[in-house]
């Protein structure tokens, strides 16, 4: 029989690996399943898998640098730094060049959209989850729309229509589901031959000894090989041809679980490319030395990620002597790379990185007795490559700081009463930098009684000073004042200074919220992002008009318990 | 009858105020009812109480300055700050100025507690809540412990005994619990007479005309008169006087909620006394536009705290050179007063100080119908007076940043999925800092496997870079390596910079926990008061020692699921 032919096949390649031991339970598998389990094995290469295993157990992970890099870090230096708070006068400029490159049809932007949403709890791709926004978006949903919105402003500047090409990495467990969602969603009005999906490969898990792990008698324990795996796939499916072949030249690539992520972020792109680097990263300050978050530095003077677990608390608390962390530019998985980067990264430099190696508890099948076991401590490792392990491979590196509150809010958890990165905080980061925007556009927002809200609602008690008896907080009502100094951008919401400053309430009469409000939320607020990227374009709507929360503010119009203002 | 004596001269002396209106039911009410509210009436002064209310809707509040402040703010000068993280050389010195007056009897901690706990969930005051430590200590307890450190710490250093007197401000509706459970805890080990309770004032609810209500036919509704009602129960309870025959000349106010407070801190009254100030703010770093915290800040050159209500988006935006926001000095009620500024204060200015108004919806007796009204929008006014409202007096103010990470986690709200200020937030932030503490001293943590655990454990899956389809992130188990190159200082844990590097294990395998264990915990850790103020003095218990979580160190000594690295 064929099957029979197959299975001594593979069963002589497997064992001239040493991983015979996977066939160990054949005889008792049915037609089905040994037709599944040939599948898998067919297209694995068992050599190439022992190489891995030797090199990761031996090397130094393919960080670049052997040992822990603890006393061997500096910061990145002024001169390879731009932020989006230090460098305001810039920002319009690097923003100009970014439509540019975006106009020319020169920008792509590449999703890493593998996760499976696990740990959130949803059977899922996490693109898929919707946060509970008004408009119930998912988080595909707003990244296509804010491409489109990019598109739309770079052609208004430019006169000419543009796209930006969306590549969207899958896992093997993810592919199907997101493709059918794109699919039903008709790709959220982004045109179907500019989003292409490709897949990230996957491996084995290993036992220390470097067999293969079964997680069922006839199947093998297989996981994705880590973001890094990228690359890989990169050259797997021909993306870097396909990225050539449309004449893009810049590539944003950025992480599914960022509510709040500027996809291909004009301004990140022109800093850039104005800086002449080949590979950028986006960070966001780290101010407490024990957040669980990498950091962006020179190790050995080579640019790279040092993960929270491979610093020491010492040099975790350094701070420089404006008070400020030494090692402060927080990784958010945000980067910038040229394609002819990545090309050479695919051709030449991706095979040289060694996979890390992560001790894992890992359900397998027992060799001996065929049964089941639940590893009470770690039993085995699963090999993954980070995006950020080709920082080392720049020749001109920059990194690019921006403001937590306008560009980082990741969906990692369920909710829970820790409270950290999860779908009640991404919806309320969202909402309240839509608040922000209405702001300063000239918007205001009035309560039930037609009292105006401060800009600065309660989500707590924040109020350090209240009466210790009353645990009502007050607010004044008074209106916004003058303001600004900001230095406007095309994609930023307006400064306030437009405002007259005749318009202040003096009377220091507040209006309290109830206790039941006080514990609530940020002011219901959401923009699509098919009327504003980053805040621009809202006077129209909003300018010296008040609304009642919630207010939506969409391609259909505005949609509010509106009190016209004027 | 003399019951009706009394109440016919009440009336009278009520009708004369303009509020004979709360007798309206008298008639209606039994004989226990009439003697409470007779007394209640008895110790009002309603010719003030109108005063109160004419010059609080009448003028500017009680902030000094009239008007919106927005348009006349100036940060806080360099000279006139010290930072905890900016000017680390001069801590030392600073905390030994603050030991030697603690040693001289010289330093009073004051502690504004009159909260009740209502936001919080909790039927009685906020001091004896207990958020779930290990030892289940109040934070009265952890705070009256940290009073026993210090006093034990500039005993040693000085050589003579000394004492902290403790003023605990509580409200009428807090005292006699409060005093309960310090004497059912024999006052936490502290003298009793060192323990001075006093209350402060309680002043009507009003209608927006000015007429007092009633929440029951026979009952006013008060409140108390916000923290700044500490400058007249000061006065009224001889509490400065009280200062004074105990020799007591620097006094450190502080509000129950923070759990990580350093109660009369010497670094933080050392700096002020070097500086010469009569008053000063301890503040951390506001890094958020949108926090809901007050400001320090000069309006018209004058200190205040500019309420987070007050302020435009605009003006709370704006940012200096170096990236900070301008108005970054984010008040935590946490103030240091000399006892001749208070007597100053209670004598010649607190009553030149208005009430700010908060208009609330104040359940109320409907004066026609006699039925019980719940308003559906804001019907009266409660008046309230903030501790920061005499900064303006002050003729030597100054500002002292902490980090908030080491000084700053404020217990106000319930647990919930929010998770600001809340139980969990502020057991996870102590913990956090002693784990911390532990670390500096030279100690290590390890797992169930006797592997350490990295200085930084997960709160979430803070890896931003984390392979996508695989939610378990990695975390090397290095040890820790050289570091440090922070100051010394006698009250702070010593750096790890005595650590040997040729401790660093070169291996990448990384450890993993279980996706169980992964939305967790910062280590469970927690330190006595009674064995370290500030970090200082554990490596007699832990350097060079591995530690199974959870560590408890008292005056009991190490409890630990120990395993002697040595």
């Amino acid at each position: 029989m064929e099957a029979e032919e197959e299975g001594a096949r593979l069963a002589a390649r497997l064992a001239a690996g040493g991983q015979g031991h996977v066939l160990r339970f054949w005889p008792q598998l049915g037609a089905a399943e040994r037709r599944e389990l040939a599948a898998e094995l067919r297209g694995m290469d068992v050599a190439e898998i022992n190489g891995f295993f030797r090199r990761a157990r031996g090397g130094g992970g393919g960080g670049g640098a052997a040992g822990a890099p603890d006393g061997r870090m500096e910061p990145v230096p002024r001169d390879a730094l731009g932020s989006a708070s230090r460098d305001r006068g810039l920002l319009p400029g690097w923003e100009s060049r970014g439509l540019a490159e975006i106009a020319g049809g020169r920008v792509g932007a590449l999703l890493l959209a593998g996760g499976q949403g696990t740990r959130l709890g949803v059977p899922y791709p996490k693109g898929m989850c919707d946060v509970g926004l008004p408009s119930r978006k998912s988080l595909f949903h707003l990244q296509a729309q804010r491409l489109r919105r990019l598109q739309q402003l770079a052609e208004e500047r430019h006169g000419q229509p543009c796209c930006i090409p969306w590549y969207i990495m899958t896992s093997g467990r993810t592919v199907e589901s997101t493709r059918e969602f794109f699919q039903k969603h008709r790709y959220f009005g982004l045109k179907k031959e500019n989003v292409v999906f490709f897949q990230q490969g996957m491996l084995p898990a290993l036992g220390f000894d470097g067999k293969i792990l079964l997680e069922e008698k006839g199947r093998i324990s297989m996981a994705p090989d880590g973001n890094g795996g990228l690359y890989r796939a990169l050259g797997a499916h021909g993306i870097v041809d396909d990225m050539e072949r449309r004449g893009v030249q810049s590539v944003h690539v950025y992480c599914v679980d960022n509510i709040l992520v500027k996809v291909a972020d004009p301004a990140f792109i022109g800093f850039c490319l104005e800086k002449g680097a080949d590979c950028g990263a986006k960070v966001v300050e780290k101010t407490n030395p024990t957040e669980p978050v990498g950091v962006v530095c020179r190790v050995d003077g080579v640019y790279q990620v040092v993960e929270y677990s491979e610093i020491s608390l010492a040099t975790a608390q350094k701070r420089g002597p404006d008070g400020r962390l030494l090692f402060n530019a927080g990784n958010i998985a945000n980067h910038f790379f040229t394609t002819a980067f990545l090309k050479d990264v695919v051709n030449t430099y991706e095979p040289q990185l060694q996979h890390h190696v992560a001790e894992k508890k890992i359900p397998h099948v027992d060799m001996e007795t065929g049964q089941l076991v639940q590893p009470e401590k770690p039993n085995g490792i699963k090999m993954e490559k980070f995006v950020f392990d080709i920082f080392q491979f720049s020749k001109k590196f920059v990194v690019y700081e921006v403001l937590r509150e306008d560009e980082f809010s990741p969906l990692k958890n369920a909710d829970s009463q820790n409270g950290k990165d999860n779908p009640t905080t991404a919806r309320h980061a969202l909402m309240s930098l839509h608040h922000r925007w209405v702001l300063n556009a000239g918007g205001h927002f009035v309560d039930e009684n037609g009292t105006r809200i401060p800009a600065i609602p309660r989500l707590t008690n924040g109020r350090s000073d209240a009466p210790p008896a009353d645990v009502n907080a007050n607010q004044s009502d008074r209106k916004e004042s003058t303001g600004g100094g900001r230095a406007t951008s095309s994609l930023a919401a307006p400064s306030a200074a437009g405002l007259r400053s005749g318009d202040i309430d003096a009377a220091v009469v507040a209006h309290v919220e109830s206790l039941k409000d006080a514990n609530d939320l940020p002011i219901q607020c959401e923009i699509s992002p098919l009327i504003s990227y980053g805040g621009e374009g809202l006077e129209k709507y909003v300018k010296d008009r008040e609304f009642r929360a919630p207010l939506i503010i969409d391609e259909d119009g505005v949609h509010e318990l509106v009190k016209n203002g004027m």
